[in-house]
Parts: structure tokens; sequence; C-alpha cells
């Protein structure tokens, strides 16, 4: 009997874990689930005599070599910072390790040592960063066999709020870990623009005003997403120019979201215990004098019309209000997370929508051609969501593949950008809904 | 406020249900679910606001009226005998009606009076029929706007077990209508193959032993689907030498099956009260002298050696077995049926799997060519079935375009054949992982 350990049962594990359990029967595997909430683990794992829980405190680190040490396969969804404790327990153990999480410096530091052990650390393995990986070096390595030059390389992808769901004037709900929002762009972005490195510092992110056309789904707007750079080698598009990885989101959300900043409101180092109501937040924050009403003062200091829609969104919040704060929240970043928490909550039967978009302009035969490959994938409701499916599924592919030998792991510290695993891992996805349009033009 | 009418909650139901309620809040609908069942009805609509439970007997005319007249549009999954009723109330009432079940003759019939009203009756609108004929005429189309000629049109459908979910030896569980595989074939079945109508009888049905390969999921049986013929002018693919329709199963199904019904099993008219046990049972229509043991009479009977696999199928059956036969099946086909309801039940984590592919061979230039289309979805569990979605929102996503007038109904009784239905349904099952994959040879 094979173990699989699966260490995080939050809100993109449903898929995984039931992915992992409709094969295990079959192969007589043993799906240990670890979470430090018992709860959670108990509704994904429904009773199923192939899975165990595992109510663990994840910075113990007896706690989890314990775990590590009796599985034969590591498949992490914790946070990020948690990721490294597991890598150098699986390293210890000599247990491969499948994340989504982005690849950290300390991460790619074990490189050496991984490989070295014979081991695959594969890092990058969900929706974005994950399908994205695999099916842009599918395109890739297709337009290169027919020894086209890539001169151009955008990839888009957002976790959307399906349209027949969309109630709201941000047109926006938490499909994923809403921590992830707060932060978004708050290191910057770089990417690569005609040429030259270009530097987005955060106040800029959002209000770019850019735009792409999906198929079927009108316009969205984009930001860039953290350092596109650091993917220029490990695509191998030496002649490409331009090479953008960008996030998707409604063009109202961009606007509102780059309101929020200038309003000061992502800020986790200011002090806001003096203020009582959501109103008096606004008016410190904005150095609020009394002189002209609260709304037409922060559209002042917003440079809008007091009658523009971002004051609506701002209102929908209840930012203007006299309600009490309730709590403690220490900064102004903490309290925005409590606000977004209820009013981006998705009720039971809401749909998500994940988007992906490729565009990709290449010189075939002294021709310039430009290829479009899309994906919109909506979910079923809350519990079974596009983005769960989309994160989680490709992590329990790949650990199936490996685990019962159909496909030989590549050794180090590894991003799926590698035919011998999008290939096979792609192939299976497609069964599941997952998959791409192409459009040449 | 306009009001949609569902006509049936059983098993197909969910995922219709589910999106037009998803649709209900933006455009103010009211569903009105219909069935005998309240528990059905309550299970589907998750108490939400916009949906309102009718429990009501379909059989009764006045029940039915009352609430076709206060509809804007009916959907109908009741089982097909019941539909010409509704039809009828319909037509009187002057309302839109789509359905998944095939046209009857009496609903052929009534083509002309449906039309004079000015209303589409939009039968065969799920999966098979539904999804086949929309995607079918989509390759005919696009094929003769190139100026090719279809010499040959195979389509192959199947409601079919995923792999990781099969643990038994007939490779199948009921994800639809357990009755429809009783009576499978009763009819017979007719063909077009090289320009020759064919008829084959019920009792060859299931002994073709043919096969076709499904990319990444290797050989599937399959057996002709009732009279393909019936099509031939509806697909307009005048020059076409060969034409079928035909149900995917795997192989072993169509062996134990064409066993199942040589042994008489799926007899409706046979009187089986006098036996007690099911070796009785097989011991009567098999014609059992007792001169050598039951398993291997049958195995002679069958001309088939007695450790031929088909023999543990029958074994897994229980028809050797010794148990006394519950209740009071009045025929074979009866017993049949209770015996396989609790052997290919899905349980609530199982994965079913729907299985289309059309095999066009066409002339281009003078050239011969093939051409692949296919499409594998998994289901996510017992409720969220790849069946349930692929014969639910076909209808679902007509029934929105119809309502909200972004699609104007064509007039009669009539199945998705036409561009102006199956180019923006498609468009949009697409955004619900249901899409095909077209290989050319």
């Amino acid at each position: 009997m094979q173990t699989i350990l699966v260490a995080g049962a939050g809100k993109s594990s449903t898929y995984l874990i039931h992915y992992l359990l409709s094969h295990a029967p079959r192969n007589k595997w043993k799906i240990v689930v670890a979470d430090g909430n018992a709860d959670a683990i108990r509704e994904k794992i429904q009773g199923s005599s192939f899975a165990e829980s595992a109510v663990i405190d994840i910075t113990s680190q007896s706690d989890r070599q314990r775990l590590v040490k009796e599985a034969d396969m590591v498949v992490s969804l914790m946070p990020p910072h948690l990721h490294i404790h597991l890598a150098k327990d699986c390293l210890e153990h000599k247990k491969n390790l499948i994340t989504s999480s982005y690849v950290s410096p300390e991460m790619r530091e074990m490189n050496g040592a991984v490989k070295a052990a014979g081991l695959m650390f594969m890092c990058e393995m969900g929706l974005d960063p994950g399908i994205d990986h695999m099916t842009a070096n599918q395109i890739i390595h297709s337009t290169q066999r027919v020894t086209a030059t890539i001169t151009s390389f955008k990839s888009y992808c957002g976790g959307l709020i399906a349209p027949e769901s969309d109630d709201n004037p941000w047109h926006y709900n938490f499909s994923w870990n809403p921590k992830n929002i707060i932060t978004a762009g708050i290191g910057g972005a770089k990417y690569l623009g005609n040429g030259k490195e270009i530097e987005v510092p955060y106040e800029n992110i959002f209000d770019g005003n850019k735009k792409i056309k999906v198929d079927g789904l009108g316009s969205l707007a984009y930001y860039p997403n953290r350092d596109s750079l650091r993917y220029l080698d490990l695509y191998e598009v030496p002649e490409v120019r331009t090479f953008l990885r960008a996030t998707l989101r409604h063009p109202d959300f961009c606007k509102g979201w780059n309101a929020i900043i200038r309003l000061g409101l992502t800020d986790d180092q200011d002090k806001i215990e003096t203020v009582k109501t959501f109103e008096q937040w606004l008016a410190q924050k904005t150095g609020y004098d009394n002189e002209v009403p609260l709304r037409e003062h922060v559209a002042r200091y917003l440079k809008i019309a007091p009658t523009d829609k971002l004051i609506h969104m701002l209102e929908w919040l209840g930012l203007f209000g006299t309600a009490p704060i309730v709590g403690q929240p220490q900064s102004s970043a903490e309290l925005l997370l409590e606000i977004l928490l209820r009013k981006w909550e998705m009720s039971p039967s809401d749909k998500d929508m994940v988007v992906m978009q490729h565009e990709v302009e290449y010189i075939h035969r002294g021709r310039k051609i430009m290829l479009t490959s899309s994906m919109v994938l909506k979910g079923e409701n809350r519990e079974y969501s596009a983005m769960a499916k989309t994160v989680g599924l490709p992590m329990g592919v790949l650990g199936r593949m490996v685990i019962s030998k159909k496909l030989t792991p590549p050794h180090g510290v590894l991003i799926p950008n590698m035919p011998s695993v999008y290939k096979p891992v792609l192939a299976e996805l497609h069964h599941h809904g997952i998959h791409f349009i192409e459009k040449v033009q």
C-alpha cells in the first residue's frame, strides 16, 4: 500500500482530495490529509475508508516529519511560507513533493540537493502558476517545431465570478485565499515590453486601464503579475521582445482597487486603533476637514466626480457608514480584509469562472502570425468551484502519474515546463473539462 | 417577471435546474419545478427564493394546464410517453417547449400546428440525442462549406463509468434511467452501411463485437442505436453511403448483455411467479435438467467454456445463487431490473464519464479525409454527474437564450440541427467544460 500525504485541507483542496480518493481503491492508496482544522479534513474526506485524517500543527517539526516519513509522496497546499519546512522534511526523508506555490528563493537554493537526491519537487503546479506554464510551453514548443520565431508572449489569467452570479458593483467574489487580494501587486511588477525591462511600482499596478478581449466574454482588464522576467529563461523564447504575465479582472474592479490603494486602505503598517467607525477611518486616511460632505471630499481626493461609479462602489463596501468597527483591527489592511470577507463572500450556489488566455505573436516564413489560446471554465457552485478544480487537479493528476509510475519524474526543484510532464497531465485535464481553444490570425 | 416551468426533477435535472436558478436573479425569473416527488424537488431547488415547488400528478390535465398556462416557457424532463400531453398543453396555451426526448410519431404530427402557431418545440436537446445533433451538424456544415463530399458518417456516444470508479466486471453503473438499459435495442436497429439499408434484429444488436478507438481511453465496443435512417434527411448528407448512430459500452458489457438477452432475461412477457430463487430462475429460462452443475449447463447453453469470464459476470450478478427472490416480479425483465438497480448503483462518490465521438469520411479535392471529433467528460460524483451535465445544460442554455431573446426561436417540432441554435449553445457549453477535439487524417 502506498501513502500520499496531502498537507492542507482548505478551499482549493476539494478536487485534489476527491481526485486522489477516486483513484485510491484500484491503486490501494492511503490518502493522509493533514491540517490544523479537523472539520475541514472531515468535510473533504467524507468518511472514505481510503483516507486518514491527521490533525496536526504544521509548524511542529516532529508532527510533520512523522507524516512525511510514512508517505510515498507529498502534495502541499499549505500557505507558501510553510512550504520550505515541508520541503526540508521531504529532502531529508527522500520524498517527492508537489505544490502549487511559487518557487521561493529558499526553495530554489535546494535545487542542487534535490537533484542529487534523485527527487522531484514540482512547484507552481496549480492554475496560475501551473496550467499557464504547461499550456504556454506547449504552444512555445509546437511553434518552435515549425521553426517560427516568437516575438511576443503575453499570458493572462484570472479567477472571476461567472456573469450569472455577479450581483455586486465590484464584480468580484472570493474563490481563493482572500489574503492574496489584499497584498496583490504589493511588491510591484516587472515585465518585458518591446525589448525593454519595465518596472511597475505598487502605486501604478492597477491604474493601467489596459484591456484584452476574450471570446464570448468581451473586455477584461488586466494588471501585470509579479516578476514576469523570472520566466524568460524557463520558457526559452530567446528572440522575444515582449513578455508579460498578467492577472485578469473586471474593468470596474481594477478601477476600484486602484482607488483603494490611493486611499491607503491596503496599508498594513498604519495605526488605526483610534478610529471607531468606517467613516472615521476614511476621514483619517484622507485628511478630512469637514468642509464638504465626506463623499465629496473623497471624490476630490481621488480627482473624480462625486457621481462617479467609484463612489458608489466605496459606498457599497460601507466605507461612508457610521457603523462601529468591531474588533481591534491593527491596520487598514486588516480592517479592509474583514470588510471584504463579508462583502465578497460566495454564497453556496454562486458560480465562479476561471479565464486564461495566451496571446502569442510569431514570425513564420516571413509572415507575422497572432495566436490566441483561451480557456474559460465555470464552476458548479462554491464547493465545486472552477478555481478549486483548476488549482487542485494538476497536482492530483501529476501525483497519480508519478506514484503509479506512469510518468518518470524529472529531478530538481522545477516548474511544469517540460513536455514529459505537461503532455500527459494536460491530456487528462481535458477529460475533466479543462482545455483551451486556439485561434490563429 | 418571466416563469420557466421545469417538468420533472429526476436524476438528469440537477444541472438544468441549477443553471436556470443561477441566471434567475439577474433576469427576474421564477423557476417552477413540477414533479410527483416533493423530496426530489426540494433537493434540486435547495431553498432558492427564485424557485417554486409544484407537487403535481403529471397525468392530471388540470394540474398540468394550470402550470403551463402561467409559464412563459416549458422545459420537460418527463418520461417520453408523457411528453405528448405536455406538448398538447403547450400548443393550446401557446408556449415554447424544450425536451431531451426523441421526437415521437405523435409529436411529429404536431409539426404543422406548432409552426402555424409560431412556436418552437425543440426536442432531442440533451446529450444523445442533443449534443450529437449539434456537433454533427456543425461538422457537416463546415465540411460542406469547403465543398467536400461526405461519404461516411458515424456517431458514437455512451454514458460510462470513469475508469477510476470502475470496480465491477460489467464495467457499468447507472448514471441515467435504469429502465432504458433493460429495453435497449428492443425494437432492433437500422442504419446505412456501404449504400445498403441494414436492419439488425434485437437478438443480434449486442453480438457484433465491433469496436472503435478513443484517444486516451483505448477500445470501446458499440452497438447500433435505434433507427439511424431517420436522421438521413435531417442531417442533409445526400452522398453519404454509410450512416450510423451507435451506443458505446465497455467490450465486456456488450458480451455480457448479449448473453443476458440469449438467456431470455430481458423478456417482459414471460411468467416467473413460480421461481423462488435466482438459480431456479436461470434453470427455468435455460431448460436445466440437473445433469451437470448449473454453471456448466449455462456455459453450454451459451456455447462458451465454463471458465469464460461471462460466467463470472453472471455469478457476480448473483444469478447462480440460492438466495430467495423477494417481492413478486411478474417477468424476467422486472426481476433483472431489480437486480441491476442494486448491482449497478453509483455510490455517492463514483464518477461517471460521457464519451462521444464522430467519425466522418469525406472527399476534398479528390483526397479522402478522415475526421474524428471526440468529447470525453468525467463527472464529479453521483450528484454532479457528466450525464446530468450533458443532458441538462443544452436545454438550460437554449431555454435561457430563447426567453431572454438572445436567440430567435425557429418554429415547428424540431431537433437542434440548425446553426442559429447550435452555434450559440455549443459556445456556452464550452464554458462549462463540454467540448470536442478534432483530428484530421
